[in-house]
């Protein structure tokens, strides 16, 4: 594999295919030489440049990691797509829902794997949710209500939607059977021109109703996710080391009402329940994984449909943003 | 006084009327002859009655406290103002801002006070972050962030909104200088008809922004408000017994930006302070505030016109969320 | 019932006995006018007296409830079943072993009821948890691990073991099949001439180990206790408002070890779990309960032999704390 | 200088040492050839050996760490010293008080440094609390109470209190300017034939008093030391990510009393405060003050004898240990 881009996140991106048993990472470019000066500490082996195109046409690289910015994406993949090669790229897959369809389609013409880095999903705690709804845990679902806040990382060339939502669009759209209707979103600027708290509604054909709170201005990190099923209830809290799922057994139950204040709607309470979370680091089960698509040809859940679907929410998203939440359907 | 409504809430107002030293209830009605027995338990020499106007004409009472649900609050502070009695009004103080708009005008005419129950204002928390936005601790408000779910009480003549909403609205309005131009709200009903999920974002002229997330069908209860000021951040987590207020000493500053992924916004981290909170009973506290009122004329903070400004959001938020989230002016 | 001593707990137990079907509270001592006061606002049927004879010779009386300081519960005591009244005491029993056995002697003889107000054992935590060890969930205990600290409440009368420990020695005396053979204790004074600190551990026949950590002069209030058996364990933790009880599906099995830092003993981690814990008030289950083994003549498990085991711990931790951890046996 | 062992704590050693500007390690010993591997990846240029007295004797190194079991310590820092070397040696120091002292003899006479391995030192939290301690905020000390408990890294070769205490002892040393006189230790073994609980007091001139709660079998990770003294108190949670410190305004005033049941003593409750806490790696200052100690030859705060000091807390632990709490002086 070659790897274009070791800022950030490349090094986790590196360290974890290069541990695949059937993977080697041949080449890294960045335009930065310190950041090669780094990999070259860390790999001695590995070949280095500050030309992206280098790797992307190196005849002995069969699939490239795009570990940049989002608004080179397009352009790298495409190469690397027209070129023959598979493709792991960074979330969000693209800056447009027309880049993204345009990859998907030359991508099928040729053969060849998209799989988006939507880290979050191959985690144990994702797994797990996915599974208590896969299997009727939950029951009917009645909301999907998320939180990730925190003091900053700013972006230049983003505002908090595009940072912060493709964790939780991507988790969402793994996670829920239905896929959104229509989105507002609402927000603010204070800072460097670029929205750093917005708030976004998710509409759903059924009652299902999503909500995300994303703010690079927050005192404290909260990283929750509340989902409230007719049977039972989950909170999933990323902050704690321990216990990070937690299963209600709490819910409500309708009945007929009588009298002015009378209930109509009595409640359930029951055990709470912390079910153990697999600890594996999710990327390096994500790069197992994609070994496996290369290797057997099958379409990634993470791959390039999903990633779209992720980019039409964000845009939809900012959209309604600008217009002060405005409903945008998708 | 007398008071009108003892369900939930009554016994409080009751009980807090009773013990100030310069007020005395001598009158309680209700509906339900089971309310009035606990009345009389409690309190055996205070007169009872079915009849609400017995209370509001009765010629050895000054003021009344209407501690019914909102549908009722107009035609029963009506009748007391033109009978020449003080109100103390449970929240929501109407069902419409025409309401409360006449009810203004028939308490200025009259020379006669209004109170509306925001009982939260008179907190040790609330008192405490007023205390820190008037000094300038916390510096130019970015935004202020209030979480408010828990399972259930769900109402059959109410959604979420007017439930739960009041008292974030109340408290908003009493701690921010500026009020807010515009609301956007999302929502959804799953159970009896009434939404029991909302969001609420509330605009306003400078880049200060507002939001509310209400919910009855959470598993854990939430009490959370975040307040981000430029200077110093604010959590106020009332679901602490302890600490419920921190103060941290955190903060972005704006610097020059240079390449690709640097940051445009250094952050700025120091110390977390959490003040004491004065842990008097809120309701005494406001029970002697209307006796001061009454007794000088002033009108209270928490008079009509708050009552209004918060009627008016309950509306337009309202009618948002009828439209999935369009903009409503206020 | 007569009820002798109003100060800080004496309202609760006339409010539960009172609240009793089949109960009543004629009489109430208090050598304070002003306890006095507060029961004649609350309670106006009931009679008054300063004097503790009155009550106690009261020929309208079944029973007594001695809720005043330890000093004088062996006085009170005796002199109610002399006199063929049944007696609720507070805790801890009596100030010596010699007290307790011999009021337990004189009811047994006369045949009344002794009950002492060990109140935490009618606790939904600590049932739920007296399940959990019956029900051999956790396995075969290792050890009893409690905190019990704060600021305050510190008494002129007594050390923060005979303030505080009475509690956790009565709920580990009716958790714990078995019973300890010996007290080691350690603590040290710094105010008033009382210890303020004290570290009890307890030893038992097996391996089964207790220790008990008070203290009156914790910034923060601590109410957690452990429980590690070898199948599951236990951490209850008091100041929860919801999930105060955690059972962990954690532990630890004996492998054979092969070379230097290899790991005697592998860990087994999995679900936690957090059972629904009842709400109804202790105290009130414990008066019906009182109410209940005066009519049936049964002997209750919190009676005279569970209030002299406890006070015999307090006495041999005293005696141990007095000589800086010497071993005492009970 | 070169490094012997390279097992769990022996890689941390080697990043430290090796990230130094003035520190180069040139060869690592460990008889276990995976260990060696794992060095050979990460440090290409190190020189390996299974045979520790190369490193020990090799002319090219001036100074050793010493990352083995403690029973092996004494040799090699023995030999280390004799040939020359100072010697950095993870804790505890030593086995024996006896050996701690032959090679702080053995230094002092050769003019050599010794480092122990109190890493908890170098933390920004401990830092933090020595400043508030030496700046007289908290006021006299009351008491200091540890609590670290955890499930397992059972030993084979040491019971908990060898494992963890040396932690607690070497920050106590550190923190506070009085030195115990006595220990009482009680505690119970349950798998391999070592205690995996145990509880210490610590006993010292004035009313201060230590408690030490280690345990290897509790479901819960806790890492909680509190400190109260006259003026503040503090309670460092090392388990948080953010606010490991907080530091309250409460406390105690001796009143006269009157009465039974009379306070004597009255509180005090004022603000929180979470001062901000130091991130940098502990171990990375510490093997930077390791290289000026040995450079300008100054005896480090973590040298031999607070090595001693620790040890010979723990043989006095270990032996009140077998004598259920015996007092053992110092």
């Amino acid at each position: 594999m070659g790897v274009i881009g070791y800022g950030y996140w490349g090094p986790n991106i590196v360290r974890n295919l290069q541990s695949q048993e059937n993977m080697r990472v041949v080449a890294v470019s960045d335009k930065n030489p310190n950041a090669l000066k780094r990999v070259s500490k860390a790999y001695p082996d590995i070949r280095l440049t500050q030309n992206a195109r280098e790797v992307i046409t190196a005849t002995d690289i069969d699939a490239l990691a795009i570990v940049t910015p989002v608004s080179t994406h397009y352009d790298l993949a495409r190469e690397a797509l027209v070129g023959g090669k598979h493709v792991f790229v960074e979330k969000p897959f693209t800056a447009s829902s027309a880049q993204a369809k345009d990859l998907i389609d030359l991508a099928t013409q040729k053969g060849l794997t998209i799989m988006v880095d939507h880290t979050f999903l191959f985690t144990g705690a994702v797994r797990k949710i996915k599974q208590l709804i896969d299997e009727k845990v939950l029951g009917d679902l009645y909301y999907y209500d998320s939180t990730r806040v925190n003091l900053g990382l700013f972006q230049h060339d983003a505002n908090v939607i595009w940072d912060l939502a493709p964790h939780d669009f991507s988790i969402m759209d793994y996670l829920l059977p239905e896929k959104p209707r229509a989105i507002s979103a609402t927000g603010a600027c204070h800072l460097n021109g670029h929205e750093d708290i917005a708030y976004i509604t998710a509409f759903f054909d059924n009652n299902l109703i999503a909500h995300f709170n994303v703010n690079w201005l927050s005192p404290v990190k909260v990283r929750t996710t509340l989902l409230g099923g007719m049977h039972k209830m989950v909170v999933w809290n990323d902050v704690e080391a321990d216990e990070k799922i937690k299963v209600y057994d709490k819910g409500v139950e309708i009945k007929s009402a009588e009298g002015v204040y009378q209930l109509l709607v009595s409640y359930r309470s029951g055990d709470m329940w912390a079910p153990k979370v697999e600890q594996t680091e999710a990327l390096s089960l994500e790069a197992k994984y994609f070994a496996e698509c290369v290797e057997s040809g099958k379409t990634p859940f993470n791959g390039g449909e999903a990633g779209a679907r992720v980019v039409r929410m964000l845009e939809a998203a900012n959209e309604s943003l600008k217009m002060k939440g405005a409903l945008i359907y998708l």
